[in-house]
Parts: structure tokens; C-alpha cells; sequence
């Protein structure tokens, strides 16, 4: 049956010409790009921690691909191969086949072809390994913020956190926030036009405050933002729910998948137009600074200025 | 604690000079070696499936990375990079130290760095990706067999299967055919020297019928093999438990991770060459050949010349 299933994906899945040998060997054999590095990430989904066995196939093969070129994008990164490895409690053909309905519409959508993996008998999990590449030292590091920098985040944020706690609230789900926790974008077009532009760069996997402060760890710096600044899409705003609920999915909630930067003053025109050019919006909403002694790596300011904090910090595995 | 466990990891990881930035980002940034292809694969170790909870640590982290670097050997790469994905159903610092203890003793011995991973909650299960380096055109492909092959085979097969059958037996287990089990070697010295050399290789992971059956496919044709050829370790010839259960160890048994490998005749004495350069014992065990009507593809003759099956033709996930 493994065997089986892997003459299922085989047949599915779309070569690119750099690919000198796919899914079938002991391993892919690629071929890279002239003058490029490559970009690596690998990140497991696991039932019952990320998703539930309960939801659509389909955004389980979609958010397994989609989390690991969200980690690409933010590094300016080119995504171009894949591999996955899928643990099933039983062989179940028919599920399989419409997680790859999912995972290969986002696969194809960004040109990603899936090299190899691994199927074994085990609680349901799927892990993923994605390379990119980019123009040699043109990648963006976590570690490059400097002091004066202004803090961008892309798209909208809170979507996903908002989906999520309205849903186990009971409350009826505007489809719009449940698309962006169920199929969200990675944004490989504004990470690459960001490479060589902005100077730090992370993805909004757990929530801004948690992912801005290992920017600033990284880079020895602090950050303060201005929650009124920070973007929120229609639904969100709509769902009523009051500033306080807003700002924490907003700051707190992760899964958004935006991209969160920082830049000098100087390149804010050139940032809004590639930022137009990748079709993807950018809001400016702090700034980095030097950290203050025993003050936080993220200051968050409400409209009167005063400094804010969320019920929670962000998600953590092994937290107590 | 998920932030603990990364940079305990990250601490102890020796660096390669083609490594631009590792542990730490939100994906890894690796320098190719110009003219070279890259080699991938992936695989994953689950508690219950490939290993039990009870067992070493330092084994589980050694054959996790053991499995993949072998695939990298019967590609002929050499091995340069790798990602760890490790789910933990709780957090044991002790364990995970362990674990890596035996994981980064065979990273550091095939200069291997580990340059990035995750960590999430789970049902324990490690999975591997490795990535190596060829140069362009050089790599051994499954199906690059040939009529009039000779079928090699490196070190000595059945050791593995003969310590998994006979500790399940309840007998005392031989240190050696243990350690072969618990510690395989991958092949990678071998697979370098065989590049440009051999026709066709596969490491032999799922028993010598199985593997070579998959060479036979992807190649159109057939083998035989000559089962009084199959090189049997001291400790195995020793275990005495008659010729049946040798031979079924030898070719139905996987986990062996010696490398099997088709060549013409004209290339014996390169190939013995190569074998003695890299410190490793090559046999000739068998022939390729042009498939007969309904026959099978791999077929194992007696030492009287007769036809010969074992009891099960290696192990199939989701088999019956």
C-alpha cells in the first residue's frame, strides 16, 4: 500500500525543468541556480495540535505547505522544491487524495514541485521540508533590525486568532476568517521584492508580539508598536468584539502567515511599491529602538499612548 | 521550553563554512557547491513502528540520521546538511540529549550540519531530511541497470533481521549483530567511489528481494541471485540457525543499510578497488538480466541451482 500511494502522488505532481530526478529514487536529485543559496525550512503538523482529524483534508495539505513557504517568504526566498512525510493511523486513499487537492493547489500555484517523502503507519501528521533559493546575501535575517527602523507588518492581522476563538465561542464564523486560518497565503511575492530592500524580516506564525521580539533579540533592539495602526480587514473589525479582543488575536494570536519587517525611513516609498507591485498591502505600525533597562523586547501603546499588554503573549509549545 | 530545546540544540551543532546562517532563523541559508546537483531525501522514525520507546536514545537520534545519509549513499552524494523534526509527547531535556548525543556523533564523523527544525508536541517520531551534494550527471539512479550486470552487495547482509529475530526469540543477542541493528553504518565513502562506476544502486533498507525488485522496475529487467554467494558475517554464520533462516534474514530482512549495486564485468576490478579505498567489502551475489514471461523479478537460486523462496519478501508499510 505504500507503494500504492506513492504512484497516486507521482502521478499527480508537476515536474520543473530543474528537477533531474522526483518521487521513485532513494532521493531527488536537483539542480540549483547559478550565483543562488539555498533557503531551508521544515516544519510537522500534528492532529490534535495544529488541525483536528475532523477538518476539510484539503486545507491539511494546503496549511502543511502554506506554513513552511510562509517560512521562505520571510526570508526573501524563491520556493522550489518540496518533500512531505505523512504519518496515517491507516491507509486511507481517499483522504490522501483530497489533502494533495489542497497541498498541490498551493504546490502549483507557486511553481513548488514535490520531490520526495515518506509515508509510515503512525498518529496522523504531516511534515514538510521546503528549499528555496536567493540571490547569494540578499536573504533576509531575523538578525538585521537596526535602531531608527520603522516596523511594517503586510496584509491583515488578528484574522486567524478572531476565527479561532469565535469558533470555539460558538459563535457562527465569518468565512472570510475562517479562509485566512484554514488556507492562509505565504507571501513569496512581497518577500522577494522585499530581499535587499528592508533589513529584518519574520513570519506571523505566533502572533506579533512573540515574533517582532525574536526580531529584537536577534537584533540586540526593542520595538514599540502602535496598536491603533495595526491593520485589521473588514470581518475582523465587524466581529464586534471590542478593542481589547481585537488587539490581543491582533498582537497575541498567531497563524496569520503576514509578514512582519523593518526598514529605514528612507526606503518607505520604495517598500509601498513593491509592496503594490506583489499585490499585497503593507502598514507601518511601530519602530525600532534601542531596549530600555528591564523594559520589554515589544512595547505595545494604545491611542492615549499608554502602555498595553494582551491576556497572552502568544502561543508556545510545552508552555505550562 | 520549545526555545530551551533550540538552543540546546543549536549550542552543540559544529558549523560547516557553507552554512551562511543556521539554528535560529526562519529557514536556513546554505551555500551549493558550484557544478554540483543536490540531493534530497526524507524520513521519518516512529516510536512503535521503527523503534520502541525503550530503547537508547542515542541509537534512536543515531539511526534517524543513519536511514537518510544511507539514501544519500546510494545516490553516491556526499552529505552535507540536515533538519530534524522532533515530536515529543512531553519535554525531557535528558532524552532529547541523549538523543542528540547519537545523532551529532554521526552528523560530526560525515561533517553533517544540522541547520535547522521543529519541535512540537506529539506522539514521539523523529524525521529526518538530508541533503547532499554531486557533481552534475554522477548520480545513481534506480534505473540505470543493464543487461549482463553483475548484482554486488557491501559489508554483509542479515545482521540486522537475525538480532530483531532472535532477541524477539528471547535468546541472547550478540553484541555485534545488535550494534548492526541499533547503529547502522551508511555507506556513504562507498557510494562516492561508485559514482561514475556502477550502473544502478539502492541501499538496502527493506531486504535484498524487495530492493532489487525496485532496481529490477525501474529498470525492465530481472535478477538472480545466488544465495551460498550472500556474504554472512562471522557472528551470523555463528548463530546456527541453519541455512532457511540465513537466508531469509539475508534477503527478506531489511535495516541493513548496505548498498546494493549493479556494474558490468568489464568494471569488477574498479569496483573491488573502489570497495578497498573506502574501507568497505563488496561481493558479487548475482546477475541482471532480460525478465522471463511471469517469472519474478528477483529470483533466488540454492546452491544446487534450484529455485528458492523465503518465508516474507521484506517489510511493507500498511502490508496486511
Amino acid at each position: 500500500m505504500e507503494f500504492d500511494l506513492i504512484a497516486r502522488i507521482r502521478s499527480r505532481v508537476k515536474q520543473r525543468g530543474d528537477v533531474v530526478a522526483g518521487i521513485g529514487d532513494d532521493a531527488a536529485v536537483l539542480r540549483p541556480a547559478a550565483g543562488c543559496e539555498l533557503v531551508v525550512t521544515t516544519d510537522v503538523l500534528n492532529e490534535g495540535v495544529h488541525f483536528l482529524a475532523s477538518d476539510a483534508p484539503a486545507d491539511i495539505g494546503w496549511k502543511a505547505l502554506a506554513v513552511n513557504l510562509s517560512d521562505l517568504a520571510a526570508m526573501g526566498a524563491e520556493p522550489a522544491w518540496c518533500t512531505l512525510s505523512l504519518a496515517l493511523p491507516d491507509a486511507d486513499a481517499a483522504w490522501c487524495d483530497a489533502m494533495l487537492d489542497g497541498f498541490l493547489e498551493l504546490a502549483d500555484a507557486h511553481g513548488v514541485t514535490l520531490v520526495g517523502g515518506d509515508t509510515t503507519r503512525g498518529p496522523l501528521a504531516l511534515g514538510v521540508t521546503a528549499i528555496g533559493q536567493i540571490a547569494a546575501g540578499q536573504s533576509l535575517r531575523r538578525d538585521a533590525a537596526r535602531t531608527g527602523d520603522e516596523v511594517w507588518v503586510s496584509g491583515t492581522i488578528g484574522d486567524a486568532a478572531a476565527a479561532l476563538a469565535l469558533g470555539e465561542g460558538g459563535d457562527e464564523v465569518d468565512a472570510f476568517l475562517r479562509g485566512r486560518l484554514q488556507r492562509p497565503s505565504p507571501r513569496i511575492a512581497l518577500g522577494k521584492a522585499l530581499a535587499g530592500l528592508a533589513h529584518a524580516c519574520i513570519d506571523l506564525s505566533d502572533g506579533l508580539v512573540s515574533d517582532l521580539g525574536h526580531v529584537c533579540a536577534a537584533s540586540g533592539l526593542a520595538a514599540e508598536v502602535r496598536l491603533e495602526a495595526l491593520p485589521a480587514s473588514p470581518a475582523l473589525q465587524a466581529s464586534d468584539a471590542g478593542d481589547a479582543a481585537r488587539w490581543s488575536w491582533q498582537v497575541a494570536g498567531g497563524d496569520d502567515y503576514e509578514l512582519c519587517f523593518t526598514a529605514p525611513p528612507a526606503a518607505r516609498d520604495a517598500i509601498v511599491a513593491a509592496a503594490a507591485k506583489a499585490g499585497v498591502p503593507v502598514t507601518r505600525v511601530g519602530a525600532i529602538m534601542q531596549p530600555r533597562e528591564g523594559g520589554p523586547k515589544v512595547r505595545l501603546l494604545d491611542p492615549s499612548g499608554q502602555a498595553w499588554q494582551p491576556d497572552r503573549t502568544g502561543y508556545q509549545h510545552f508552555a505550562p
